[in-house]
């Protein structure tokens, strides 16, 4: 069997403090299964980070979801593409007939005072939280390949643009190189709008046969891989090989060449990580990214638009469910579903989201999954 | 393929604060890798309810675990077997060659001081704790099948006897009816030495193609369930359809009855648990499973010895490590390598954990197998 997305769904995202994670869940499995036409589904797989114990039997059942198998699944900010993986292998390797993949976060109960990096944590008894980790690898790809911290706001102007489509992103506020430089400072070079906000929110996906139908995305590959120890030998700057050996691996299963992709939504954290991931995938040499948001090859109008939800900088980035909501945006993306953001003729498209320590000292994942329209 | 268990590692089980996460998985995983011989691990499963996120990959990669699909899997107490469970299926229906699977958790980290209930779960919102669901299940039994505090203690009496034999046992001191029953109240009719220690721990499991070995132990099943809402109206206690029915589509899936088992792995994290566990599971009818520890049924040296590692009331409950630790200990069993506590002429073993919320208003899970000694 060839695997397909049979339908979607997501909350909306931002702070959503009065809302418990069952009603995030609620809000995006009522969708995903009303949008696949209410298959029975045999398996769950639900992706979360700091999920309490038993969330997912917790908050399903209340749907009558109950007396199949539910697995919760953890991988970092890669927990919910962790969840879809799971599923679409279930389903390939003929285990289960229809799987739901779930992935939810409420962030704000888990930082709701001050942030601090987790003690036994490698990069975190170092001091090291994820917004330095990634400005450092942004000051060193600044030294590598001289790029400068306006190149840098580019990423947060086009996705921030981006989510003024999305009604449901956390930010829909369109910014200027100016203001994303000028906001407060978190880790040089990175300000605040370089950074993606703390969200609460869920997505939903219905993996099954993607038979022939005119509303069924094909899953043409679906790749998780984690890395190995840091070589700090290496010439690239943090996750690049990940990326790009995981990009490279769900590509060629699919038999696709970068250029063939229409529509990417990518794990842009930080504004370094588009950069660094659009090279890594291959949509410019490395060390070039930066000439794609200078030409808007990657802007909603261009050849290769990335992150046209607004990404993870101006959806928000709810950390278990932000693979799942990368995979709703494709789906509606590939389905002509996009409303004020839709990329044209868009027939392939590729998710890719990338969890755990940035450094590789701490252990990583990433997952990425090549897409295809239905064939209407 | 037929999958099969090339090897197994456990730690030891008790508190053990000087030891890190890490350190616990390291014992277990390098003990089940050269119990396997070391091959090739192509993926891994990891089982946990408290690890903090990521405790897979950063634990791992120091074991140079690299560079291989790495997903960490939340069941409540079921993680473990969920982790094995998982990697079976992925080598039953040809998704990988060699897997490991491993548990592991630090509850002396995670329960330092006084323990609550979780405030967002409907049982701890409720004041229920685990002991006092127990206890209410335990009170009920009781009524309705005349069973005395006397009869509930025997079953801590055959564990912590059991463990005397278990070197990596919590509790090794054996003790009488009179001991258990004098010890502190917990949760009435539930004394201290009638609940599971916290302990920390963790174990280790490498699953791969069975073929014909002297050592390999066969999986002849593996079966995981979500249970569905608590019906009010049972004549049951809490679990016992959801393992009973667990339990049938293991065996079913086996070709076994439960007369054929040998010897026993189940959840006795309290000891009604045992007691309601061995009659869903077909050993005796309902309400007359204290029979089975009047006559020794279920003791080492009698037909069908039930947890002969000291279960959880003895050997202790690290959540995510138990479900691989009981397959440890069934797969010792089976192989004729288990000392002091073997089980004589062993050929079928089963192994069960429950997952979950014990009143069935919070989700739980439930995981069966059955596995075979090697044909030799």
């Amino acid at each position: 069997m060839t695997a397909g997305l049979l339908g979607v769904g997501t909350s909306s995202f931002g702070k959503q403090q009065d809302l418990h994670p069952n009603e995030l869940m609620w809000l995006a499995v009522e969708e995903a299964l009303d949008d696949a036409g209410r298959p029975d589904i045999e398996a769950i797989y639900l992706g979360t980070v700091f999920g309490a114990p038993g969330v997912a039997p917790r908050g399903l059942h209340h749907l009558g979801l109950t007396d199949v198998p539910i697995i919760t699944v953890e991988n970092a900010c890669a927990s919910g593409t962790t969840a879809f993986h799971e599923a679409t292998q279930s389903v390939e390797y003929g285990r289960f007939a229809n799987v739901l993949a779930v992935g939810v976060e409420k962030m704000t109960d888990q930082f709701a005072g001050a942030i601090h990096p987790e003690p036994t944590d490698p990069e975190g008894r170092s001091g090291l939280a994820l917004p330095g980790l990634y400005a450092m690898a942004a000051s060193r790809y600044q030294h590598m390949h001289g790029v400068t911290d306006e190149d840098l706001a580019m990423v947060a102007v086009k996705n921030h643009g981006h989510a003024v489509g999305n009604e449901r992103a956390q930010h829909r506020t369109p910014h200027t190189v100016e203001e994303v430089l000028a906001s407060r400072m978190i880790a040089d070079p990175l300000t605040l709008l370089q950074c993606c906000p703390i969200a609460d929110g869920a997505a939903a996906a219905v993996v099954g046969d993607s038979g022939p139908s005119a509303r069924t995305v094909r899953i043409r590959s679906s790749v998780l891989a984690s890395g190995g120890l840091w070589d700090h030998r290496s010439d690239h700057v943090w996750g690049f090989e990940l990326i790009r050996d995981t990009a490279a691996a769900a590509m060629e299963a699919a038999g696709v060449a970068p250029g063939d992709i229409d529509v990417i939504e990518c794990h842009d954290a930080f504004t370094i990580g588009e950069i660094v991931t659009t090279e890594a995938i291959g949509l410019a040499p490395e060390g070039e990214g930066v000439r794609l948001l200078h030409d808007g090859h990657t802007r909603v109008g261009g050849p290769q638009p990335v992150n046209p939800s607004g990404g993870l900088l101006s959806r928000g980035h709810p950390l278990g469910a932000t693979g799942l909501a990368q995979i709703a945006e494709i789906v509606w993306q590939l389905r002509g579903d996009a409303g004020a953001r839709q990329v044209q003729r868009a027939r392939l498209g590729l998710v890719e989201t990338m969890g755990g320590g940035v450094a590789g000292i701490d252990g990583n994942a990433c997952v990425v999954a090549v897409l295809e329209a239905p064939s209407t």
